[in-house]
């Protein structure tokens, strides 16, 4: 009866691999789930510190290294992990093969550093699979048309693992990591936050990019697109973790939960003319230097100027201040202030676009624990504040109790 | 006038890319060939330990590892070689670019960590070297029909030097190491030991398999077929190293060289029957056991026997005995002895065989050192003799002495 067995995607990250203990310790959970009867497929990152060890050696060589032979270096630190799993899973006697990006052809763009998958292959995996093995797959590399190897950018294994979980069609896409699920805020700040049993992908979507690092964004974004499910959950422990899908199924909660971003400086420009077009200039300026703009306040200036606020990376404020100056005249700015001391609290939750009460709710934990707001910024599922750095936990604690996102 | 200019494969190994400055030593190298106008392809070994490290995980992990696996996680070594000689060549405003074994299609057999090529495919590298890239490519490594990744084995990177530069029919291919040239004998040994401007390749063939470990037997024969110039140079001084190529335009030296091998053991097998067959059924038993003979002489024995002695390998001995033993009956063998403190030295030029007169000469010159000789074995352009391991070097100084090699 394999028609009732699933096919899984399993994917560890570099801290889960990171020595011969844990190695097994990996290959035993993917083989209960094999002996159980499923299909599975391990997608595994480098080693612990591989990744920036590597770097660093190509740093010492030529700090300006192409970003073809960076991709081509740093690809063989994935394939060190999937040849010992094999060889881990072989020990303890259960048939394992491992497989890069060429062997699978996990089809990329062409850009080096932060290539995007095209077309993922399946053929080889399911003769595999067909032949009951374990197969276990490179994560954060693919192959461009030049038959050049990429790697993936940021969250890149994740990406492996939920396109491998599309095209294969698997049932889940576990994606193991050192904290056990998704919470309705950073369990070290808030004490009585609450693991999350289901968020949605757009859920989620908006927590990771608050600074939620569980998973990253491209990675939900994919599982949504092609309907994945994910389970994000530990491999140090055997809780249930936290499902990512599609909404219809669950109970809306107002708010599902809180989560905060230290790395975030606002930006004023003061006095500039208020005539159509400049507020565009002003952000086509600073995107075409590869500088992204977060929330955006615009207020009433002197004199028929405008005042306008808006928030950038910590590490891009320096740029962005350069870019301002050198284009302040063509900008029409009179003067340009910054601070960098400043952090966003968001709250989250798919029911809140039905419902105009929890705003006000959000100000009113904040006033009561006097917390200064600077900037709003809202969408249908996300309200975000600007508070000033040094009262981000409180106002996290104050909003979380407000909400009671534990009941 | 491209057409001037030349195409070289140069191969360097471990060692000579064991650190950064040892990199950027080839990598300058290279590129005053390149900057001369030629095409240059580099073939390089993984870096110092490399493989040896990545061995050593593998066996933490599975002492009995699949081979497969085993090849998958060795061939990270050649990549991460040639993406860091690639990122140090562009640090010196050259381009280059490195390929594995997978972006140039080095098809081989699909014995894994024993693999011959096959066919090697041109396109890719000649493609870069259109573009006038300094092309490095992964030592050691080939893709099997499944797309698996082999290795090639014990001086599996000569052999893809060889192999490229047959391929891609270059001007010549020239095999760096950490001595300077193939010498009449060992330098450490015979201090008045020379070396060699040019050697044939049958004499590099007997040279090799008798213990001058600077090119190993498989890439001398490949180029033999295929009328590969080849070049031994060292990487640490600009000496210009050995030639070996076809004899014709040469003369032919009566002994080109002399090389000793410890690693050898003498059994003989006493009191078989002296009928047709015997003999052979012996050596049939030990090579299904996978054990080499080497050098064997047979003797007349008592009433109707025969003895047979031979020599293996060091490390075949313990298993060609119990093989013996446990066949014993059947081979007819009394009695069965051995010796595992002899070695044998041999003398190797193409001008022997048409000259009676070597074999004579050599025994005097170990006769008037009080050299007892165990065994006698001759081919056109060598003579070997097995002597006691601790007459070695004293018969190695004899014998060069007295043919003079040094003139």
């Amino acid at each position: 009866m394999r028609e009732e067995f699933m096919l899984v995607v399993k994917k560890f990250g570099g801290s889960s691999v990171a020595n011969k203990d844990r190695i097994f310790n990996v290959a035993q959970r993917c083989i209960e789930d094999y002996k159980a009867g499923n299909d599975v497929v391990v997608v595994l990152s480098a080693m612990g510190d591989t990744t920036d060890d590597l770097i660093g050696m190509a740093e010492s060589i030529n700090p300006n290294a192409k970003k073809r032979e960076l991709d081509m270096l740093l690809t063989t630190g994935e394939q060190v992990s999937v040849s010992l799993m094999a060889m881990a899973m072989q020990a303890l006697d259960v048939p394992a093969v491992s497989l890069n990006a060429f062997q699978v052809m996990m089809h990329s763009t062409s850009r080096y550093g932060n290539a995007r998958f095209k077309r993922v292959d399946t053929e080889r995996i399911l003769h595999e699979l067909d032949s009951r093995k374990i197969v276990i797959v490179t994560g954060f590399q693919g192959v461009n048309k030049y038959d050049d190897i990429t790697t993936l950018g940021r969250g890149g294994s994740d990406t492996t693992a939920v396109a491998l979980a599309a095209v294969l069609h698997a049932d889940k896409c576990e994606i193991y990591t050192d904290v056990d699920g998704v919470y309705t805020a950073d369990p070290r700040i808030v004490k009585n936050a609450r693991k999350l049993e289901v968020v949605t992908y757009d859920e989620m979507l908006e927590l990771a990019s608050l600074g939620a690092k569980v998973l990253h964004n491209r990675s939900v974004e994919m599982a949504k697109k092609y309907n994945v499910e994910l389970v994000v959950r530990s491999s140090l422990n055997r809780s249930e973790g936290t499902v990512v899908k599609e909404a219809s199924h669950m109970e809306k909660m107002l708010v599902t939960g809180v989560a905060a971003d230290k790395n975030t400086a606002r930006i004023s420009v003061i006095g500039v003319q208020d005539k159509p077009g400049i507020a565009f200039n002003i952000f086509d300026t600073l995107a075409k230097n590869n500088i992204n703009v977060d929330i955006i306040l615009q207020s009433v200036g002197r004199e028929g100027t405008k005042d306008i606020s808006f928030t950038v990376a910590d590490n891009d404020l320096e740029n962005a201040i350069k870019v301002l100056e050198a284009n302040k005249d063509r900008l029409t700015i009179q003067q340009i202030t910054w601070e960098e001391e400043v952090a966003k609290l968001s709250i989250v939750g798919a029911g809140m676009m039905s419902n105009p009460g929890v705003a006000a709710k959000m100000f009113e934990s904040l006033y009561n624990s006097r917390i200064n707001i600077n900037m709003i910024s809202t969408s249908e599922i996300r309200i975000t504040v600007l508070v000033d750095e040094k009262d981000i936990e409180q106002a996290m604690i104050a909003v979380h109790d407000g909400f009671a996102v534990n009941d």
